[in-house]
């Protein structure tokens, strides 16, 4: 059994990003934008709304603040500050999760923050702060062996290891940095295979041919591409012909 | 009996505006800047904290977004969208106010959006229609006679009339718009000496000499000039003097 | 002779909304948005760049300071304010004309801000006064009758009136608000023959089936739709088959 | 003959910080803010008019787009964007010395931005680049070393080392970092002590008590702490007393 997520609702004002209605319909958790790199109140209430309506599970998808930047500059937030951001994010998703009869259930750092809470004890620590500040005891989604989850644990919070089916990985089971050349799998083909392989026998086949091995609780695919939705749900259709139960983590 | 409320954690980032510690140890509710005009997480926290501490109630000082304009420049915010951004305000002070063991109680507009919904039926529905998507029932503080308290009964919410000590008002009982001269007392006695007629007589003398009936459940105390918590202190004590007791409406 | 003008740059970090590069091979005036509600630094320097290079004109498309409102709210801003706020986008928008070797030319207000200035004679006055505090005698483009344009010319700024071939009219002349139904046109074989109304013979026809006579010296052509590079081609495609010159106001 | 330089115009909107009229009787350099980490539109014209008249010069304080943080976080701002995001608020600075009678004389960058760009040579030439971009061939005011000042040398702009009178230097003339207990000196004796030291022999007292050369063509006084102005003058006064001529570098 996999959980299948996906970034939504990361549009802000008269900008659209994500095809929020049909990704909705395949992935079992959506990682909503709070406000800080994308999502005014009124996607956010939208997108709970559908998402309520569809059984999609909720989760905060929080960031540095930088709409100028989309949340992908890193920046050097004291812990304090990060604790805060991160609780103001949730307490304000939560309202609207609320409102349509379910809750936030769990969390996920965007972009730049997710990059840099793999290695930095400080930022991760400061997340997982905000997590308890804001209460409910919420899960963390992250990369396995990242600073994130570690604290998450630490925390006595559920650590939700996550593998990218479009993502190159190293030897190491990390992820080739966006940087490089090749480090994002453009081959539908590829990256429907990738995710069985992910689901079923927890591996991934990394840049230099070798199989690593990649304990994942749940599947990231992207939203914001052009076709996304559809590679989302060929993902889910192959998941599940291959007798993978497609459902949010526990 | 009568509430005393002031505007508090109106700071940002490097920014200080209110004296937030001495206020708290005079007013009875706090209404706490939520971001959108001031306010930013990390102050939000710490005015929580310390209103719940010292036992003052918190509530929404809830705005239309402008931080450049302080919210105080009117703004055409469609119903719809007002109300998320509404809701959104509450969520995210509501985690910090839950955080600090206590919870946010009632909800006041600041500035422009305050001003507006005095006459502005579709803003002040949309308000309403933020507050009660928010969930809990919240009290809405606001003018005597205002559309918003008119909103607020229409959906079952408590309305909060409240009066201004330093606010000079015209016969009918509406304030002095502040482009007006005189429109601004800054005679310190005159201030202490009207907060009790409100809160004894349940009247004030308006502009012309006369005296007008002002049905006030709590008394607003400016936070934002210098000397503020002193003003507020000298309210304070001259009210207790003359019998009345200091409490949060209930 | 007649300039086809359009509003271009109106993305912002990783959201965009505009095909710049489309339009800017039909377009003789580019209204480029400067960063308040739309238009990041980036965006501005691009736009600039493609103008210059394939010879179009550079106007700075001045907003209300709002991102969230895609500055489609009306905002009640001091007029001391919002002369200030409208001399630093031309002024950061003229950074980068100069830099791409030419100039900004022109000044068109955006969204609310547009529709404001057509009665209020403050705002109007506050945005001319900006332009003036900017320097270089740049001329306003406006709706004919408009404040604004009045007020361009008591400042003695060329007053630039300008059509619309994608809206209704009313018989007085004035456009049909965007909330009443019909408001926009979408037919193509209508915009296309309105445009060339406009060019020949100066008029258009109203919402009755009155002609209403228009004296514009530029057609606005929408860019933020789909397909609406496309429309601006075909007018102007058209425009030249009527023997009209299309070209950038005197 | 020695330059005195201090921050000023770091308020936004309803905010203030520095006493911008009192700092600029003493300083020959304002750096004034432009928008993005502080200083709204009226604030920078305000701060250029009173600059032109007191024959005080202008120069860009630029920042990383961050007002909730003050430009005091750093940001992995890409180098193209960087670039761009300098012109942007060199420009919009622009606009209001020229219209003041003067115009921007100098860069300096601040917060984050300033000690970030002492070691990383990416954002260093991307801020030189904005520079460069916004024309004019401006000089760029740095830390003696700095990638900063190395870039703008390269680049063929005049690089204005400066020289921190209230802060404590390593041995190897550096500044100690401010998360360091004793990195800035209070004691007001020392500061003016330390600057005559700077401008009349070159060298400052380091935290080990050796004498570090420190080549300065300008000193910063700060302006954001109470009495700041007074600092400032006395630090004016025992300059001119001890015969150095203080004005703006060439």
């Amino acid at each position: 059994m996999i959980d299948l997520n996906a970034d939504l609702g990361e549009g802000f004002g008269r900008w659209t990003l994500t095809d929020d209605d049909a990704l909705l319909s395949v992935v079992t958790s959506a990682n909503v934008a709070c406000g800080f790199h994308a999502g005014d109140p009124s996607v956010m209430r939208r997108v709970c709304d559908l998402a309520a309506e569809r059984g999609v599970r909720i989760g905060a998808q929080v960031s540095y603040r930088d709409l100028a930047g989309f949340g992908r500059r890193a920046m050097d937030v004291p812990g304090e500050e990060l604790a805060a951001e991160t609780a103001y994010q949730i307490g304000a998703l939560r309202v609207f999760a609320q409102a349509a009869g379910t809750d936030v259930a769990y969390v996920k750092p965007h972009g730049a923050l997710y990059n840099h809470t793999v290695h930095d004890t400080e930022q991760a620590t400061a997340v997982v702060a905000g997590v308890v500040l804001a209460g409910g005891g919420l899960p963390v989604i992250g990369l396995p062996g990242s600073r994130l989850l570690a604290a998450a644990e630490e925390a006595g919070l559920t650590a939700v290891p996550e593998a990218f089916a479009d993502r190159a990985y190293t030897p190491e089971g990390t992820l080739v940095p966006r940087r490089r050349e090749n480090a994002v799998i453009t081959d539908e083909d590829a990256v429907v295979r990738r995710a069985v392989a992910f689901a079923v026998d927890g591996v991934v086949e990394a840049v230099d041919g070798t199989s690593v091995t990649v304990a994942a609780r749940s599947l990231c695919v992207h939203g914001d591409t052009p076709g996304a939705a559809l590679i989302a749900a060929r993902v889910r259709a192959a998941l599940e012909s291959a007798g993978v139960e497609v459902g949010a983590f526990a």
